[in-house]
């Protein structure tokens, strides 16, 4: 900890660790999930037609984290909800983003520094919730190493990993992929997240939690916000992948050229694309950034 | 309250909310709840070859409001299951629906003057259960008023919120359309008692729960009632909709024959029928009472 | 109780009952259990591929039948994975089956006898798990027959009932079949296993609960060790199925030749095999003994 203690870090660690997130970082939060709702192909269309399902979708994009922590604890489902302020907020952003007239609300927020801003405030509440949920299964389960890192797991990805009935509620169905057969960035450093602090709740790192959780926020804000003012598809994980998966897994990548070819010839096997290639297919937060804004714009 | 005390009806509501709903009116709310699922295509036969997935589904369509409320606070999905009697009450009346020799009690049930006793009857349950709904939510988060509406609704919807999955269970899987994306008028209504029951236990409405409660069952029996006797896909909140919807939620609705043009065009593309519109497609139970009965007596 | 008494059974049953299930008897199910997914079409591909994909559903394999039934209390779905050994050792039987060098624990956990032996093991522990979900709803709730009829049968049939959402994460989607709709023997034997230790646990059969247990517990081994080593599709049920059935359901059971014609020309009716037919086409279980054994093979 010599480093981080000639560096001062502690300090601002500790710092860190005492800022409040509501309601700024949360408003942060919802205006970003809520961007990736209407990058969703038929989001629009659903949200003229059918309010209370995109109402209830963007209620997913917020909170889904806090619905599967809860339900992964046994505890009720819509316990955040209790937090009105908070779902009255989030509802505003749903509203400013789907209704505002001359869509003048969405042009701001996705004006890039802007964006950049609002994807690293982002960050910054993803990893306090991955945090809080290791915490919060801790004091459930005070030996649960697992129940631990899959709670921390639930926080940090959010609707990601329930995507498929996300979906469902806006009348789409995409059975053949989910969340855990092409992870995303954030889903795969989310996972990682939870392991390092359900390690470091295990006292098996020498390193106090405020550290931990800054230095982690600090590595998705820089992340994140690489690749989405790069609009780039290149994962901090893929040359380990590259290097671990053949090895441990048995695994022979395919790249996503071949993924396609195999795809097309016969979609109804269960090919599904691999996870761990490092020339894996756009995800769907980076596809958000490229493609699916065009369709958005083009449906406004 | 001047005009309900000249008319005395504040003590007529206090003496209906101290009526008991079973045997009686739980009764008539099993027997059109297993109708309505006698009517879906294909239940019959899934009757006779699989008695447990039927039985499952009529069990979902009498109880799936306490599962999904259950659900909903945190509390066990089979918490109503302890009442025995119920249950076997709603089992004999699957049984008799599906499997009475000559379609006996098929017939008396559905004879027109009989069911719409028996429509009024379930309506009274509904509203009470929305009223229920709304209480024990309250008793578990006293300033939690969404969920206090959210539950509200799951218990007055009951099924038809979760029919993709119960549907799932017969073997149908239609993931283009859902309840949140085509909602029939009990599903809104359900929306509608729900928010208002929310606000009378809030004290932001001059009026007393036992008469609320009574006004709405009121106009609950009268509309379904008028529904189910005239055939009707009239829909009283329909006004209501066409003046608001375009304004607040800048919706262009389409009639029913253009979402079917546009829906036969490319079923692909998420394109649901518009909930808000006039105009809209029959729904589910409003279906169940023409095109379905007749396939229904077709396959006996 | 006079013919047990004489043949000494009582005391077996007693002993048996006192038999520790962790880690040998469990170690067997965790095995049968995962060989069962990697008999799935496109599993190996999976695990190659998606490494966590596979996992999760290697969990859903070994411990569904725990998360079902802490679900249908209203307890943490993560409840058993507390257990962190229980898990850690299913997570080594998971990566031994599919990714063992030479694919030499596959080889001889599929050797006949030893396989012979490990499924006697596993319906050891199926019994086990229905007679301790019936236990324990009955904890839950004294009075609550259908309550612990239900939590049993969630306990034996474990991953069965759930198959559907279990597939999902592999990227497969049946919707036009489940178990509900074509029942394997496991889950009709769990059912009926769960019945018993119901009424007996409701003190309507006289009999003690150790020799019930130890009964079925007789009955599953001799039946599945035989379905195995047979790879026979004979169910012990069918002729009472048979014989039942049309009496009381008016059923009028197809022979699984003409399911097939009749699903083979129109595969979207929701026409879905007899559960109850005494010529039922392949139990899933059952298939996995024979053509999907091989196409593993092929695939590895």
């Amino acid at each position: 900890m010599d480093v981080l203690a000639v560096l001062n870090l502690s300090d601002i660690a500790v710092y860190f660790s005492k800022l409040t997130m509501f309601p700024l970082f949360d408003l942060a939060y919802y205006i970003v999930s809520i961007l990736y709702l209407k990058y969703e192909p038929g989001a629009v269309d659903v949200s003229r037609r059918n309010p209370i399902a995109s109402w209830l979708c963007a209620m997913l994009y917020c909170f889904a984290s806090y619905i599967m922590a809860d339900v992964l604890l046994g505890e009720s489902p819509l316990h955040y909800f209790n937090n009105t302020s908070h779902v009255l907020l989030a509802s505003a952003v749903w509203y400013l983003i789907f209704y505002c007239p001359l869509n003048l609300f969405y042009k701001c927020v996705t004006f890039m520094p802007v964006k950049l801003a609002l994807t690293a405030m982002k960050e910054v509440v993803r990893v306090r919730k991955i945090s809080v949920g290791v915490i919060h299964a801790h004091h459930a389960y005070h030996h649960g190493w697992i129940i631990m890192a899959l709670v921390g797991w639930a926080k940090g990805a959010g609707v990601a990993l329930i995507s498929n009935f996300e979906q469902l509620i806006r009348g789409v169905w995409k059975p053949e992929t989910n969340e855990f057969l092409n992870m995303s960035f954030p889903t795969k450093a989310s996972l990682l997240g939870a392991v390092i602090f359900t390690l470091q709740q295990a006292r098996w790192l020498p390193i106090s939690k405020n550290n931990v959780v800054f230095l982690f926020t600090i590595f998705m804000i820089v992340t994140k916000v690489f690749m989405t003012a790069t609009h780039s598809h290149w994962s901090p994980f893929a040359p380990i992948e590259a290097f671990i998966c053949p090895i441990v897994f048995r695994n022979t990548c395919v790249t996503s050229d071949d993924h396609d070819r195999v795809y097309s010839r016969d979609n109804t096997h269960s090919c599904s694309p691999c996870n761990l290639s490092p020339y894996t297919a756009k995800t769907k937060e980076e596809l958000n950034e490229g493609t699916r804004k065009k369709k958005c714009k083009k449906t406004e």
